[in-house]
């Protein structure tokens, strides 16, 4: 039986103003509809691998009936504080194995944006088949094609099977002429935080590679279906330690394999310039998510907005608004974003934050 | 007795997106307060000169309810179509002669700002002293410190009285070398749109420089207090040829004399540019009227919003959002916001224009 894990307890602000604290990216209608969320999109987007039932989303307690709002099928596992991703992805684990000892995960980010949808359930069948016939662990690589300074980078070596492709190293993320040489040699992916094994497997590399991880999996695990459960991970959730599964688990074990996928159509939109970027342009490389545009003598510029925007004479700005609030950024600024809602957070305006 | 004329019948759509054809620049609160319209604080500004109610607001026919609402105690006189400011005046006129025959008309714009409201209450009393005692058609001249090509000037005469001259001649919107001498020569001043004469005087001088209009006021003066007064304006307004105050009358009158007043802190306020210019300026000139702005590394903005408003790395813009539109714009473009209502009226948003 094949789960979808997805991971849904980012916090993010820079997609201030639309982003808060309760209502981070993967609850907003990033993905250019108005109707779904991109959490909405991740599993839409899984619909032909698993039944809405068999997807097991792993959130921050606080955004639990944001999920179940938006994905009621779905099973929800609630943390109650934020421990990164190795616990996360352990506790999805410990219940996909409980409900088939035999599950096999396939883990996504909530907050990415794939337009080559076919491309990426062929590349999963391909992870899942090596994932079930052994004791791989896989992920998915992305074809680099600029020397992207932001990602963590992996390193192929030799053929595992057809497609697939054992690790040679994972490389955190590079420097940019570190990068450039990355993307020439076509030796070395994107880590596309996709990840595909086995419970059982990724469960035997918990225990060898983080084995107090999976001390308190196990604690965890003793209770699921009983009244303690709930409690259980109430009490010891909070005693994991914050380690990425990258870190914890993929860049020590050596059972890691990639499947290398080429123009998937991925973003991973860590910003609204990237947010921007995945929209179709007009001839002047304004890209407008709003009803009404009126654009005159303007170019290069983002616009979020559910009201009617009028541009006149300006250049190289993103304006996002939310309806309560405001953001005009010089594009190249887009990261600082998180300044603003710092300085909200100074003011203590909470209901901004 | 004193009769404050205040003339509210202008459109404008340079305030777009806050001002809109049922709802024009008089009406708004841009006087740097949200409960008071630019309408209110004109009244305002009259009230140690008039009581309330002798006040006379001439106005478009759409527009009296906004008015009555605004102030209630006003006459409001509905013009059923724009014939421009003799018109207005003249059907004021009439109105103020039937309820006092020696009554002196304050005649004022309904949409500027001025903030010197004692040296104005002193200039108009100035006038009003000369037009009661005499003949004279009365200006108020503002003292020009820079060449702006936006106005009409008055070359100032002899004097007439203390604290008042003769004009020599008025002079249409001058080009910039004109503009320079005109300042530099101390001799002109701004024709400030403000009038004081008495309604006899005024109407006089619509007989002999204007005899069609003062046909068509007779016709109407005959019906004033009648069942047939409405219908009477109704049918004849429209035969008002649409011809200003200054062109029709002022200019080729011989007895029109002005007081110059310097200082006077006013502003008409002809473009978003103009009216952030009246704001009080942060250290990095950004004129800000938005209930929290947080600015990271602006300057030279000006922004009008009743939400919060974050502003990144940005120069030279105008932002101004309505609540259900929203304007961006190159300072140096203000006086382009006009096209957008342009644009938005081919596309028959009516709603938004």
């Amino acid at each position: 039986m094949i789960k979808a894990v997805i991971l849904a307890g980012g916090k993010g602000t820079r997609f201030w103003p639309l982003s808060r604290q309760k209502r981070p990216k993967q609850f907003l209608p990033l993905g250019n509809s108005k109707e779904q969320s991109l959490l909405m999109l991740t599993a839409e987007r899984l619909s032909s691998l698993v039944k809405p039932e068999d997807i097991i989303i792993v959130t921050g307690a606080d955004y639990t009936s944001q999920v179940k709002e938006q994905l009621p099928e779905a099973q929800v596992l609630a943390e109650p504080v934020g421990r990164n991703t190795a616990a996360s992805i352990g506790l999805a684990a410990i219940y996909a194995r409980k409900s088939d000892p035999e599950a096999v995960l396939v883990v996504v980010p909530s907050d990415h944006l794939i337009r080559n949808e076919s491309l990426l359930i062929e590349s999963l069948n391909r992870a899942i088949a090596a994932a079930s016939n052994g004791d791989a662990l896989l992920t998915l690589g992305l074809t680099p094609h600029s020397p992207h300074t932001g990602y963590g980078y992996i390193k192929k070596g030799p053929m595992y099977e057809d497609g697939v492709f054992r690790v040679d190293k994972f490389c955190e993320k590079p420097n940019l002429a570190t990068a450039i040489e990355f993307v020439e040699s076509s030796e070395y992916l994107w880590n596309s935080g996709m990840f595909v094994f086995s419970a059982s497997t990724f469960l035997k590399a918990m225990e060898d590679q983080m084995p107090q991880h999976m001390e308190i999996l196990s604690v965890i695990e003793a209770q699921i279906g009983t009244p303690l459960e709930e409690r259980t991970i109430a009490e010891n959730f909070s005693s994991f330690s914050p380690v990425s599964v990258d870190y914890g688990i993929m860049e020590k074990a050596n059972n890691c394999c990639v499947v290398p996928v080429d123009n998937l159509g991925w973003s991973d939109i860590g910003s609204w310039e990237a947010w921007g970027a995945e929209l179709p342009a007009d001839p002047h490389n304004n890209r407008l998510f709003t009803p009404e545009p009126i654009v005159i003598d303007s170019s290069n510029t983002i616009v979020y907005s559910d009201r009617p925007v009028a541009l006149v004479g300006i250049d190289d700005l993103i304006i996002a608004d939310s309806g309560d609030a405001l953001l005009i950024c010089k594009k190249d600024r887009a990261q600082d974003v998180k300044d603003v809602v710092e300085e909200l957070s100074r003011r203590k305006k909470t209901d901004l934050i």
